[in-house]
């Protein structure tokens, strides 16, 4: 019997890049409040939220592979979560113009029991942001509903001079990783 | 009036990346054939093509801002073009197997009879793979088409670990030095 497929989270863009590996999935959201977790390390928090949002959506599939992602920007030993308004936006953008920060991506994939989770770090290059170029993107609304507020894909593309690590983790789901651990754990393979 | 941009490549990542900067543009074709190129130097060549390019096409829309791209790989200090069969495609991916190569993208801007040139160099880390690997992946059909004989967007993104540098200058658009560019020579902001 083929192993069902869970992607524990709403975002379109992990959702994208889990079709684009030819890959059938169901999606089905976590309930798990982001806000909710706070703790000192961007590589524990990442892979605790990656292991709750897995987690909570295994209850309702225990037997599914269900796949948990999550997030966090570290600046200068600040983590940064996605802004809930405008002024937190322009804090974010204003502490990441010019500075490299690191991106921790934590995946968890939940499946009958057990749960398999790793830690992604990515290095992120910002360009200098003038005053106006951070209200032009704000102005865009792609800051909102993205950690650190801004997304390495669309507009956001024009910010980021370079990476050193995987381009997918920072979009939100390691594609390198989770192919591996795939194969790796379920026997499963991508290619 | 406002300036007419017209990107000089038929390929629809690199209309797909200039869309999601939220330009418009039309689309010309060049008539340059990569293969009449022959150059020692990863760097020239794809800083050659991409003026090419954009020079042929910037002969039918002389007022218009016209994007010329093109990209090189090089590894061990071979040049690696578009694979043109199987054969040439297991070549190419047993050559990157387990290795860091570089890739060259030239992107030139050519208008009203000058032209701005750039190439923008990144590594790029891929996973030692098996016969059985490159075997699947050829019969994908991802290969064809893309220098090197991969992608790093699709399936190819199981493939590469990790990169240094402009993910979009590995699929094939630098945006980042792009929309730097507009700015600096044509006063163009996409923010």
């Amino acid at each position: 019997m083929k192993q069902r497929i869970v992607l524990a989270s709403n975002s379109p863009r992990r959702q994208q890049l889990l079709t684009d590996l030819g890959l059938e999935f169901e999606v089905a959201p976590s309930k798990i409040n982001e806000l909710d977790y706070a703790m000192s390390s961007g590589k524990a928090l990442a892979a605790i939220l990656s292991v709750a949002k897995a987690q909570d959506v295994a209850e309702d599939f225990p037997l599914s592979i269900v796949i948990g992602c999550d997030t966090v920007v570290e600046v200068d030993g600040m983590l940064l979560g996605k802004p809930q308004n405008e002024s937190e936006a322009r804090k974010m953008l204003e502490m990441l113009s010019g500075k490299t920060h690191t991106v921790y991506t934590g995946i968890a994939i939940a499946c009958r029991g057990q749960v398999k989770n790793e830690v992604v770090i990515t290095k992120v290059n910002f360009k200098e942001l003038s005053s106006e170029e951070i209200d032009r993107y704000i102005a865009s609304g792609e800051p909102f509903d993205k950690a650190g507020a801004y997304a390495i894909q669309g507009k956001g593309s024009t910010l980021v001079s370079s990476i050193e690590g995987d381009y997918f983790a920072v979009v939100g789901l390691p594609v390198f990783t989770l192919a591996r651990m795939l194969e790796q754990h379920f026997d499963l393979h991508v290619l």
